[in-house]
């Protein structure tokens, strides 16, 4: 260890040692980038001197509602500058910030609420009903409800509850910020999509988000005002931290309400937006979009697509249309993306379908974290050679402090020195990782693992399939069979025995499907098939 | 503070803590870039894999011969691939490393050497006499010497010491480096210029080293794969961290053993250089440079310029030459800069004279700094007004740990919760700061303060003067005056009396410098122009 012979006189001081927080981006922020645009959304363009004298007041006006530092203030918002305002105000009234999902039920947005004990929710005028419901369920006492009403958006306040504008008006917009004294302290309480069951609170601290949105800064290439639109929900993972990022460099946060391809088309065209992140099936959208939707723009827009695994077919149609997209993959439990498929100079010259392959890769860790490696159930590296399987294991400082009020989940996450993140994977020679399946996603046929990712990325092949979903059915000679649920793009055409043929062409007869089902999927709210859903479903056939 | 209601099970474990250190930034390197340039030095070119083993051999062989963790191991070299490789491979020991500045005399050296306790020295072959003599000098045991050879350079190893190479065979690539446990154990000590006086032993930790780099590489944009070009010495605030932040954005280092035009405009043509950082004599140099020693190159190089206040005809003149420079201000107690002249844009459009006066402002906090604001003597920030003059002072991440043995130099240093510079400033009313002085740099001449910068500055506008420094000299009517002393361009022309009738047209009388003396100018090793022996020499006139 790095102790002198004379370490006298060398601690910690004020002046030497502050916690690390994205609060202090935003600090800097009003005044470095003053004058410049920090938010947009729809009519609105607020500076960030603006910004950072809205987030003074929220803090103050939360304060003088009671709000103690360690109280949690809840949101169920929209992808608005409110929901923005509330990752810096709540935080700087020393709280902590549960940004709810917004498409969740009832009962679920009641859990979370009981919970996690927020003092006061943040609630869009469109969610008031959810909220108001989700209140009366609870046996304890419910959240405060400050009313979010967006009007523009055909939203106007109800009047039922406190609006949002009336409790930043009761702030102080001079008071000063309660930075955090350990960087340790909470940040945010994300609950899991819950793609698996109830959802789990994850608890964030301040140094985790500062050093997730500083190295991201730097690998993704962000440089200086980036302009960056928010199709990842605000309260999934905090939008990646994105919104902490923006005030340290300067960027300029596109609000997006509801995130359709017109949507994004408009905000690339006429906002310039240079970044954004969304999962596979965003990217599907914008290949899929109406000509209408489509507007011309003549920059390139980096990606970053995360939450599934993007198929290849997908990569592959996106880049001609103005997008560079790199694949990332992480877990609610680890702030957003943790590891990226960073393309290396070797590649530049590679055909495209050999590139669409790289880039559906899963990738390597990013510079904020410290290992990233498949590990065998005895928690040691799998050979880096492209096949044997083993589960993605974490360590770094983007990685929660634990599960809230849940140490056993904690325990058995952290088991091994490793956050372990259950999801299945090889490594090849040069380090990058490829998922191939959740641990409990994979399907077992005659003994033989078959992934349903592998088998998804071969559908998607097809022209006519817009999207799918493979899971195991159950079957008496092979203990289990793929079976395939698929979306048909609009006008597309294809019949069961003829993807089941497409499929044959590519991969091993025990990893085709045996039955195709065409319907809708079902789907979290951040986009992803909820495969326990289908599985129940499959059993049925 | 954030402390939730319940924090049972969410404390730091190893999977969600890892102490912040510039080590993890090349462990990753070494295979996310694996096959990618490392490092060039003449006809040297590394890539990362082995730039990491040659690390890891580093730390091997100095653990082999006895080096402990917390020792200090010191190098006296220029930019050569092995200064780079100390800058890993010594704290990979759980060592500190002590870069020596080569331009130090016998006497400075030997103090250094005495009061680091330095084990092992890595020395330049050309700097072996200067190493023996300090050694020589010393009462206590010396260092133990290790020769690094540069016989491409002409200096083949002399054979009276083991030489580096041989020195890294007997390492062992396999051994696990030692990272330290604690982010705020020492990482580096480093001498002060000495413009002032005795050295003082700058203590940095991992922490700081590790934030600088990552905000710097966000605020510069330096993107991935930058090339840079090492003109500032490793041996002066390790070359403001730039070494440590390459691996962490698959940066190649260009080692650049002699600062000449020449070899700077060479590397730029041949190497591509995309980013270096040099003092203000680093730019006359360019622009002064002869015409054989210019190339053609056709890319914007991002230059960093600090160390002393830029003048503003030079910062005119270099940007014609395909150069983008950034005024950054810091010192070696803030592991280099800390503040930055961010380009605003709203000043895109201003004419060129007014772009230059911008960019002579010595800036704002960089992203990694939490409050850097100019002070009166009580301590309260002086009004932003573009006059009131006080103390730049400083906290934040990137602050030293303190002086090494030197408690009540520490102490003084930290005196009211900031670091105290000793740097004078006003500010402007957008938070950018503008140093007019050293407090002991500046003159008083009949009651009213005289900023030698402000005066250099004119004098730079005259065409023949090509550097000059002012200081005061003692005067029984008005205690002090002005006295320039000037170097002029080759070929250039000017008397005394024609230069103080320059100024007078641009500056109030009381300003204007009363002597003008002609002769070269006493410099640092870092480029800095020594006022304290000028001061010495204004008193004889
Ligand atoms: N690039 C990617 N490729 C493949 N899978 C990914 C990728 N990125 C994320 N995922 C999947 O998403 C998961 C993380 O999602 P998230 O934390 O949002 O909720 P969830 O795991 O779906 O929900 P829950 O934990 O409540 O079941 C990962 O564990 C992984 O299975
Ligand atoms: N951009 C700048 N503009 C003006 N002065 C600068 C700038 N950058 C650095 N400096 C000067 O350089 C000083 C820091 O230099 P450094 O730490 O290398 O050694 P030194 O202060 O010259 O030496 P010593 O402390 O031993 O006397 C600052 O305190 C400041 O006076
Ligand atoms: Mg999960
Ligand atoms: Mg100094």
């Amino acid at each position: 260890m790095g102790w002198m012979a004379d370490e006298t006189a060398l601690e910690r001081n004020e002046a030497n040692f502050v916690p690390l927080t994205p609060l202090s981006f935003l600090a800097r922020a009003g005044d470095v980038f003053g004058p410049e645009t920090a938010v947009v959304y729809r009519n609105t363009r607020r500076t960030y001197a603006v910004y950072r004298d809205r987030v003074s007041r929220l803090a103050s006006a939360l304060a003088r509602r009671g709000v103690s530092p360690g109280d949690v203030v809840a949101t169920l918002l929209p992808n608005v500058p409110a929901q923005a305002e509330a990752h810096f105000g709540i935080p700087a009234a020393g709280a902590v910030l549960n940004t709810i999902n917004t498409r969740l039920d009832t009962d679920t947005v009641s859990y979370i609420f009981g919970h996690g004990e927020a003092k006061i929710a943040l609630v869009d005028t469109a969610l008031l009903p959810l909220a108001e419901a989700a209140i009366a369920e609870m046996e304890g006492p419910g959240p405060e409800i400050i009313e979010v009403a967006d009007p523009e958006a055909g939203f106007p306040a109800t009047g039922r509850h406190t609006e949002y504008e009336a409790l930043l008006a009761e702030g102080d917009p001079s008071q000063p910020w309660i930075m955090p004294k350990d960087e340790w302290e909470s940040l945010a309480l994300n609950y899991t999509s819950g793609t698996t069951g109830r959802p789990k609170g994850v608890v964030y601290h301040h140094r985790g988000a500062y050093l997730l949105a500083m190295g991201t800064a730097v690998t993704w290439s962000v440089g200086i005002r980036p302009v960056y639109l928010t199709i990842v929900p605000l309260f999934h993972c905090n939008g990646w931290c994105h919104t902490w990022m923006m005030p340290a460099v300067g960027g300029t946060l596109v609000c997006c309400r509801d995130v359709t391809a017109k949507n994004i088309y408009d905000a690339i065209a006429d906002e310039g937006v240079t970044h954004l992140g969304g999962a596979p099936i965003v990217l599907n959208s914008i290949i899929n979009a109406k000509p209408g939707d489509r507007r011309d723009f003549d920059h390139v827009v980096e990606v970053f697509t995360a939450g599934a695994p993007p198929p290849a077919a997908t990569l592959a149609a996106i880049e001609p249309l103005g997008f560079r997209v790199t694949q990332v993959y992480g877990l609610t439990e680890t702030y957003g993306h943790v590891t990226e498929c960073l393309w290396r100079a070797e590649w530049d010259g590679v055909p495209q379908a050999e590139r669409a392959a790289i880039k559906a890769r899963t990738g390597i860790l990013m510079p904020f974290m410290e290992d990233i490696s498949v590990h065998d159930d005895k928690g040691v590296p799998v050979p880096r050679d492209g096949k044997t399987l083993g589960e993605i294991a974490i360590r770094g400082n983007a990685v929660m402090k634990g599960y809230y009020k849940n140490p056993k989940a904690t325990a058995e996450a952290f088991k091994g020195g490793f956050f372990r993140s259950g999801d299945i994977a090889f490594q090849h020679e040069d380090g990058y990782m490829k998922i191939t399946d959740r641990a409990k996603d994979i399907i077992i046929s005659g003994g033989e693992n078959v992934s349903s990712v592998e088998v998804e990325g071969a559908l998607m092949h097809h022209p006519a399939v817009s999207l799918c979903a493979v899971v195991a059915k159950p079957d008496e000679k092979w203990g289990e069979v793929p079976c395939a649920f698929v979306e048909l793009k609009e006008g597309g055409e294809a019949t069961e025995d003829e993807l089941i043929a497409f499929v044959r062409e590519r991969l091993a007869g025990f990893k085709t499907p045996k039955r195709v089902v065409f319907q809708e999927l079902p789907k979290t709210s951040t986009g992803k098939v909820q495969k326990f859903e289908l599985r129940v479903l499959a059993k049925t056939l």
